[in-house]
């Protein structure tokens, strides 16, 4: 088969961060023999019969801002949070170095203050201009293509969260960014969005596991029907919004009407001290509330908070509570309390974003991709936010043709 | 419109306890238009548009075999669980007292003790052969078919669970029955099935809310064949359940294997302190121990509990606790608390349940009623129980024909 | 005995709201013996024994900035919250209608924002000068007393929470503010300190109930000093803080180190609606947040957070995630869900708070009563904080002498 | 200082378990000064000035019927439930490979048959007779004693819980039960209590952190008596019960009425293995019951389950609700989860006991150490169960003398 002999990339940025510790691990244990497949959807049998790419056969390498290493990432995880076993760290660590090769020094370039005290100082000297930043950006993505002979390179960006940013008039056709992204010290793109940028010139695919900004510009989606580009993204949902996604069409079928519904966030590792800026966290809360009015129709009282709590490291709690109304004006209630790593959850729907974008590339898709939606919480250009509808039309696509 | 004529009749076995009171003050509220729809999942838009009977305009009676009276079970409710509204109670009791004229004593044959010991003394001199009960609960579901001249009787078994039932080869077959149905002293059914078969004989439908055996006995559905008669069962999915049939495909379509989930009711109304006799409790339990390994395709290790607190009243709090492994073997948890009424739950499904059989009647279907699957725990004949493959198949079926 | 024939005042400011409505119906239901003493420490055995007031013999009064009537406020607990039976409701209408006449129009002077928005409008042209503000006020207190022959009188602030109130220079001594009194549109006082002020030159005793800031400047306490005032305060511990003050000792008693200790509350009476207004909430989070570290001696990592949510009407519910570390540096967890209504729970405390003022003031006992900690968030000149020996202190006192 | 080279012993029954693997690395880690003295009660201010021995300092020996090593114990804590980091296990494991050549073959003469599916054959040739039995263990101890030149051993019963035995006539004496046990076959005592007698008999002290019987049968504490033996029991508060025990006070002193309060513990060990055998459970499920009755005075209705769920392995998750009482009759309610580990929590409150009863010894005194009861469930000889004031009477009690 041909298939056997293609070879794949995968790009993090982000690569020193914590997702990206699980999935170098977790790459290295599957190639090894060493941990089972499970939290891969890829997996399940309703996707299995696709010839996707073994993980342990993708290539992997990142841009990072700090100087933190992988290595570092997995250990923290394991003595902080009590996460990833240490004979399993110690057997994946060689995989682990080769890895650690292919890391280049991302950009700060219009990065939130959050982000940049988190680096500790800014490592780099940045060009002045932000058209200068993704032209670096996008030579390192070709010469980890070219350097390890690959077919395609998918990007996906795992690091901190953004503030929100406005889309404004420059934003809406490339030919104004482009202009913007001449003149020195533009803030025409956050960071997010250069990195997305330069996956588009380089020719690989654009995964955005986060709420920042990405690719979800008009002038950038543009760029990328130019060059055919497959995208998706916004924000892994990985906890608590799959949940949310998962419970609020019960109350929809039956007809109970939900007054309510609260969330509160704990969590302590660097996307938790990220989020404990309050620009951050607005644009993470602005993607969780979407879900439940988007799934019952109506907008019910909603309440979503964060909060960092250190202790917790790669831990997150979310406790929900739900007021509901039913016959006779019976007000009830529900309450869940969901106690699990973020981390260890996206790591394997990472790994199946990238099989999933591979098969597309060899389909010859290009584009949003539409069928990817219930990987995220703000999926892009699909309004349907209820999961087992939008896990059906997962499987209806990638079974519907080719592979 | 012929149908605005038709007339019908929902008659409940326990009338006299709390589903059926909630049911009795709501179809008088809904007549009145002192509340909304809520609870209903007939009135979704969904299912709305099939012309169904107005729940104002359902002919109310019913079976019981104690001595307590609608009234007093909608004062119970009122005062020990703080549910329905006394400003509500009064505005309906005069639809309620008129209920109650349709009350006709039920049969304690074959019940268990813990339902004998509730009743406190056997009212009646019950016949000493199954098969005279049965002649009398036909003769009553005649009588009040003719006396309120109803086109057509939907039976709805509400009361107190009974403990599990064998079925042995004397219940394979209808002849074997009716042998046994004329011998004194026979055990040859339990008393939920005595009134399965009346409403058989008397030509109505039959929908079995609880768990006990009703007319699941191969030799009584042989009997239903042969008269055409609808029927759907067992055991409503009002509460934890319906929340274990939403949240068990969660974890199949994300590949997340669920290795325990613990399940403790606690309840207090009449139907937790039959559910305090360890014989009826095992029915149930069964009943609740289906839903997880169906969805998931394997055997977690499972554990439901039932116990009974007095305090609770009609109130229920479910805690359910569910362990579950991810990537790299990283063991998580899930838990949630349901508080809620169950017979507040259950009454807008009876509701339901009745217009959609009178539906059916009308379409000329007979058998069972395979895709009123989502109203149950066990549903008859079907193997599916993930909660939104039941939901669509309903939805499939009332919009696929007539109406 | 003289103690029977003695008749005492309870003035409550925010005598509209909920808290107040509870203590009127609760006071009438105890006369009428429609109602145990449940929720009344005063009641139980330890302090039992002191001739306190009957409960039913309390002549209720209060201020009130808004046109709601304690009936009003009754039948909305009743029909939003469920609380408060109907029949109860009906039997206590008559005493609940002379506490009407009691109810005198209170002040907005300095008043937060938040506050002045849900009265809707100013209803009182108020003078100009605080000073005259605390002259009116202080004559009502003066004419309740003398037109009830009451011996002696107690002010409770049940009012909503003013936002934190900054002490200057100014409010150091009573001379500084007496100057600041009498200057027009002088902001030396807020609301509750012109309330309590009042209360001092009246010859009343004083609580302040909430987290306003009360009696608790030192101009005010030293005025109190010269009068010979009886207070206490501030902030019923009611709920969540409770459990805190009595779960927090059980961790320092163990030498388990608590790592964090997160609460989220929310709940959604005026009392939720006014600390939706973050300058109110901050003055409340503040008094919650000093009770661990107090208990514990360190500083663990814990946040405090309020959200209005309106379905649960007077209902509150406190979700709190305790994560503690144990031997070899075991990190475990505990959580807990707090579900009840504050203002059932402050009602019979405030009951408590007017008859251990009486004894106090039996015994000529004058200044800050430190032995009523236990009943307060931020018990004033006290810094005990866990309740078990708050408890006990209360019990010596009030043991240790006269009776 | 002559403690300094006093030399003290720790022999625990049941050696091969998970809490004595806790022990066994905790005393090693706080040795070498790689682990804090968290979780340890004698460490707090209020217990530290009494020159104890040192944790690293015991000698530590045991009784084990399986053929289970520790160091298997500590490597399933560690592969199983996450728990002791590897690299502490990797620096302990030469002392513990001291330990293991303590460990002598226990006995399971009269163990109850979930014990012995447990050990999986009966490893060892019971003599016939009970008291040859006895006289094995305690020869056991006096050779451990003598090896290691000890001043003074501690027997800590540490095993799995027997099913309740009921105390007879013949248990009420000890001349009657030294008749029974030289009688072959004889049931006069379970596999507890012939270790206690061996203790008793081999002068050394007994603590008994099981619910079993251990010393508690008259005849063995008049066989204590007579020999000065100094004992506590029974069985260890270490988790939900020890909530329990704080908690309840808070209803008691706030006069709010516990309706009913019902507790489910699910846990995973051998521990929750034995007790899924009903008979051992019942024994447990005694020791728990009696807690919030003897704190609030009236008997609640009180329902406590324990379910063996073996992905927990040593973690337990214990879910209580509260239903209570407050002012006008209102219904209000508190749950909370508690999870943790009980090896790790019981572990440093072994080696508190042990130091706690070596300063008794020093201090001559003898009997049941009633002061101790805040470490027990079933505190023998003391009715008192409110945590606070058990904690208080410690105190006291360690400090009022010597030292």
């Amino acid at each position: 088969m041909s298939s056997r002999r293609e070879k794949f990339g995968l790009w993090m940025v982000g690569v020193g961060g914590r997702v990206s510790a699980t999935v170098a691990v977790g790459v290295s244990a599957l190639k090894r023999g060493l941990t089972a497949t499970c939290g891969m959807v890829t997996e399940l049998p309703a996707l299995a019969d696709h010839d996707l790419p073994e993980p342990g056969s993708l290539v992997i390498g990142g841009h990072e801002v700090r100087s933190q290493t992988i290595t570092e990432s997995i250990r923290e995880m394991h003595e902080l949070s009590g996460l990833i076993d240490s004979e399993l760290i110690r057997r994946c660590s060689g995989d682990v170095h080769k890895i650690e090769a292919n890391v280049r020094l991302g950009t700060l370039y219009g990065a939130s203050k959050a982000i940049r005290s988190l680096v500790g100082r800014d490592r780099a000297t940045e060009p002045t201009r932000p058209g200068d930043v993704v032209k670096r950006l996008t030579a390192d993505l070709e010469e980890f293509q070219h350097q390890h002979r690959l077919d395609h390179v998918v990007v996906v960006n795992v690091s901190s969260s953004e503030p929100p940013f406005r889309i404004g008039p420059t934003q809406r056709t490339f030919e104004s960014i482009r202009r913007s992204l001449g003149k020195s010290g533009s803030r025409v793109l956050p960071a997010s969005a250069l990195y997305a940028l330069a996956a588009i010139e380089a020719g690989c695919s654009y995964i955005n596991f986060t709420p920042s900004l990405g690719i979800a510009a008009p002038g950038l989606e543009a760029r990328a029907a130019q060059r055919g580009t497959l995208y998706a993204g916004r924000d892994g949902k990985t906890g608590e919004t799959l949940v949310k996604s998962i419970l609020a069409p019960m109350f929809a079928m039956r007809n109970l009407q939900v007054l309510s519904w609260v969330g509160h966030n704990i969590l302590g590792n660097r996307d938790g001290a990220v989020l404990s800026d309050p620009k951050s966290r607005a644009s993470k809360i602005k993607s969780k509330d979407q879900t439940i009015p988007a799934i019952v129709g109506y907008q019910p009282d909603i309440h979503t908070s964060i909060e960092y709590i250190r202790s917790l490291d790669d831990w997150k709690v979310a406790w929900d509570f739900i007021h509901f109304q039913g016959f006779l004006g019976t007000k009830m209630n529900m309450q869940f309390t969901w106690q699990a790593s973020d981390s260890i959850l996206a790591a394997p729907l990472i790994i199946d974003l990238v099989r999933l974008t591979v098969l597309a590339w060899r389909r010859r898709e290009t584009g949003p991709m539409k069928h990817l939606a219930c990987f995220f919480k703000q999926p892009m250009h699909v309004g349907e936010h209820d999961y087992v509808t939008q896990w059906r039309q997962l499987v209806a696509h990638v079974n519907s043709d080719g592979g």
